[in-house]
């Protein structure tokens, strides 16, 4: 182990994060940490989700001397009305997300910008939902593809596709409880229906109506995001990268692309490798256009093409900081409205592309498709034009870095597992190797660490903290979003992470030749978990809730981790939660997410805001499950 | 004008109201009166809009010395996003409310328990959706025309029918602020998207989502429940009524009708006149079964049975209160939660029906349209039942009642018009005859009262001082909801109101052989007015934004206004509150909803809690658009 370059440890992150926010101060631009010492002492009652605003009558709050809102209801109807709508806004975004996606890929034709990348994925998709395939133009198969996909989302009459792919057992349970969705934007709209005024005010029917409409999230809006993407733009393979601030370069033109839709950003990517602008930048001597990614974009684009990745959620302030970015193009989700004025500090260009998500203060290209070539190469060459306003005294790029190998979607998984099977006597194409560790206890189990970062606790500490004990505990990490860059800015995801493990899961990673933290993409491809635990059930021969493979959101901050939380569980699949759901002011509701719904479909949350805590929680979850298994 | 019935006074209202609260007070049950009472010194953030909780980082409240949310977003954006949610929130309820309308007439059928039965009505429609009408079976036609209406709400592609309905300009309008909506369910959930954290933080580009998700529901869900309910039930037309408390019955079985969807209502209006009903009620030496109406749902059976209304939002637990309802049934919307618990105080049976609207402490009856009959009449029986643990000793039913001429949809009013045009000189189908009224002076013009009623003002005072000002001043007034249920239980909505009348409006009162307060539907029926005022604009041939026709909500409340008040003003009318929005925190958004949308569309909120002030900017309003014509 002696010459394994050493791990990147939450305090050196902190200590450049640091720097940086001091350097914020001097220059009078306010960042995420001043903002969050302005804002401390949340408001109790939106803490505990016991405020509505739901009509004009209020707002209401829940108080002993006023146990009920001005209608009459009280703590329960309304944290459960306020937690429907937060799970709405989360399956609404990436399911919109989807939508998009799916619009692009009728769009597509042999001479571009968009093609089909990934051929096989598109057929096996179209075999699936009964669309003709022999003797077929690939394009027109697309096409079709396309259109039935966005019936998903608006479907008239029948219900959804995609979950009828999961286990018969799991496809009975939510028939059982009434909760197989129907199609996703209606599912939003009941929704918001059931939580007007006078309407439900049953924490019950509030919460199955939750989860039938993460169950539209998860085995739909985001599925159909993640496959799409994957037929677009082809589905993500191994790549070695880098990751953290130091990929930011002194001596190229720095261009972050940031958010969460890949179809802008693999246009970026695109342009700035082309002729026309390679020769631009020559032009202008320069030696070279770095494209980075920030937050899911990042993990998008470094799953597909290796792009590096310059941070997660709460490093899009630093990303700027540095002083050394050309141009910062973001898409949609998660971006700071604070960036555009920060930008305004530096030089630095920062550009919105959406119509989704308009920021003032950002000069603003409505991206469009069937032009996406042009539309990027007009913007890398004004990133390059910009390169010569940089003011290199106010430069200051940390160099921590680190390399991470990415890019395990299912297919990837499988075929490291076929790799180490007897194609003699075994069956390929299975987890049953997987399954066979876990049965012997080499590897103790599972766990997919996902979502953001959130001020409420030490950013990245929680998912540092519980990724290395779960590795000691020979417990594999699979990771997506915010949650895999940590992973991959410590060194986490470097092959030599295996010498961070316990020795049964540093078998299993020299056998697989993996890393022990796998990185499986952006938040929208938690859909990829949900195939992942499914297909480890199935080849199991048994439930959802009985695999010993949960989910840890320790630092989830938005609206679509409450509804992705609300999709693994219903899903059977334990989720352990680092920040509490705001519906504390219900013991109702607080009984409800943590028991209530492992009643209905056999998944709950546990929540522990200390995350040593919550790792003890998760190791002894994995263990009983093993335990109830005789294993 | 000495032998007509004195109009029943706002304080006579109260002195009914004040002795039922008396008698909650004893028996212990608590009031909207007593938990408003309890909630006061409402909370500032929320009132203003600037209170965040569109993420688990928060909740963030701006203040002076917080200007920003953790994120960046300021008081603007979080006020523009949550003023954005709240019209999704109304979008959604009234359309969802019309999918499952749709959805019955799909399975209508000749020998019921839904039939079709404006086939006229019906017809129309398929001709103008192209639908094929010729030589073909009215219940074939009938199911085509919902499964078209049904992809208003979810087609992948194209745009939205409805709004080809208004006149060229406005149309032009639309497509030049690109707010055509393209299909209701989309146009929400994209909407929650774009209010996601890291999203849209521009209020410009959530005030024109917020009109395009508007436009989905005035013409497109609302638009559909209205057609649609017309087609299974009937176009409404003219009958005598009556409303207030009064109208319950010492003697009879009171059975209280409550919400807004009538699918369910009608029914049990049905089989409350039914036979086998009425013989099991003569078996129990019952004399008779006296169904009532509340809230909307009232509007929707009072304008196609005459049944009699008992009262408007404030008065749903008064009715409860008289100890004389033997049962309410409700199906959605605008329900107090705290119904079930009052209910217990007495023999009442409180009876929910829909999944929509469940509520601890109810009885469910899951309502299914194939099953209607069957499930009303057994819950009439159980009202029948009842009747003898009523217990007198707590009944007290005030004596309060008015009668009301109901009934005045487009078509009507129409009918009415061409009651009074040559048809040898004139086309007749035409608002010309009213134009013409406007021209001349002799009306001044229309507004549309509308609404609910709060707490926040004083109940129903502020809708009949503005109705009693307009009529005086020659101001024809189109009521809908709980604003023409005020109309109908002071006497407004007799013919004998056109004493209350100036000159002008006495005169085409008796020409027409209408009261001046036309009552035009439910809240979902504000679809009629925009109807309405673009037929007057059609036939003037002039723009909506210049005829001297308004809206008013005096008293609203709910998301649903919100959304209502929002496609109002995108149809290029002005619409005057009563009580101001949750947005004053912002500056910007203040300025969006009284100037900046009239830029865009020709249409604007005026604001004023005071409702002489608001009655006289109505006026001023009305006669500064005449002044602009020249009239």
């Amino acid at each position: 182990m002696a010459d394994v370059k050493k791990f990147t440890t939450v305090e050196e992150l902190e200590a450049d994060t640091t720097k940086l926010y001091e350097r914020a101060c001097e220059l009078c631009a306010d960042t995420w940490q001043q903002r969050a010492e302005a804002q401390k002492n949340h408001c109790k009652f939106g803490e505990g989700g016991i405020c509505c605003k739901n009509c004009s009558m209020g707002p209401c709050r829940i108080t002993p001397k006023a146990p009920k809102g001005i209608c009459g209801a009280d703590a329960h109807a309304i944290a459960a009305r306020n937690y429907l709508r937060m799970i709405c806004a989360g399956t609404s975004s990436h399911s919109d997300h989807a939508r998009e996606i799916l619009h692009v890929l009728h769009e597509t034709k042999p001479e571009g910008p968009y093609i089909v990348r990934d051929e096989q994925k598109l057929i096996r998709l179209a075999r699936e939902w009964d669309v003709a395939v022999d003797n077929r133009d690939i394009y027109s198969i697309a096409h079709e593809v396309a259109e039935k996909g966005l019936e998903e989302f608006g479907k008239s009459f029948g219900e959804m596709r995609f979950p009828s792919r999961a286990i018969e057992s799991q496809q009975a349970i939510w028939r059982r409880e009434g909760i197989w969705p129907r199609a996703i934007d209606r599912e939003v709209v009941t929704s918001l229906h059931m939580t007007h005024m006078g309407n439900s005010a049953d924490p019950e029917a509030l919460i199955r109506q939750g989860m039938r409409t993460a169950l539209s999230h998860g085995w739909g809006g985001s599925m159909l995001g993640t496959e799409i993407t994957d037929i677009l733009f082809g589905t993500p393979t191994v790549w070695e990268t880098e990751g953290n601030l130091g990929v930011l370069e002194n001596d190229l033109v720095n261009i972050v692309v940031h958010g969460h839709d890949p179809v802008f950003s693999e246009a970026i990517v695109t342009a700035a490798e082309s002729k026309e602008i390679l020769d631009y930048a020559k032009s202008k001597n320069i030696k070279g256009i770095n494209v980075v990614g920030l937050c899911c974009t990042a993990n998008e684009i470094a799953m597909r093409h290796g792009v590096r990745m310059v941070g997660n959620f709460l490093q899009q302030e630093n990303a700027i900081l540095t002083g050394a970015v050309e141009m910062m193009c973001v898409d949609i989700q998660c971006i700071f409205p604070a960036l555009p004025q920060l930008a305004q500090c530096f030089h630095t260009k920062f550009v919105t592309s959406s119509p989704i998500a308009r920021i003032p203060g950002a000069d603003y290209v409505e991206f469009n498709p069937s032009t996406a070539s042009e539309q990027a190469k007009l913007l890398v060459k004004q990133a390059i034009d910009n390169f010569e306003y940089r003011d290199t005294s106010k430069v200051w790029i940390p160099e921590s870095k680190q390399t991470a190998v990415v890019g395990y979607p299912t297919e990837q998984i499988i075929k490291h597992l076929d790799a180490i099977t007897n194609s003699h006597v075994d069956e390929i194409g299975s987890y049953r190797p997987a399954v066979d560790a876990i049965k012997a206890g080499v590897l103790r189990g599972a766990v997919a660490i996902v979502g953001c970062n959130n001020p409420r606790v030490r950013p990245d500490f929680s998912h540092y903290e519980i990724i290395k004990t779960l590795l000691k505990n020979d417990i594999l990490v699979v990771a997506t979003g915010c949650a895999a860059q940590l992973a991959t800015k410590t060194g986490l995801m470097r092959k030599e992470a295996k010498f961070e493990c316990g020795a049964g899961l540093r078998r299993v990673c020299d056998l697989m030749d993996i890393p022990p933290v796998l990185h499986m993409g952006a938040c929208v491809d938690i859909s990829r978990m949900m195939l992942l635990a499914n297909g480890i059930a199935r080849d199991w021969g048994i439930n959802l809730d009985q695999i010993p493979v949960v989910g840890c959101a320790p630092e989830w901050m938005s609206e679509k981790a409450v509804s992705i939380a609300n999709y693994v569980v219903s899903t059977g699949l334990d989720v352990y939660l680092g920040i509490e759901p705001q519906v504390n002011g219900s013991s109702q509701m607080m009984e409800w997410i943590t028991e209530g719904t492992r009643k209905l479909t056999g998944g709950g949350f546990i929540i522990n805001t200390d995350p040593e805590q919550l790792v003890k929680n998760i190791i002894d979850g994995i263990e009983a499950k093993r335990k109830a298994l005789g294993i």
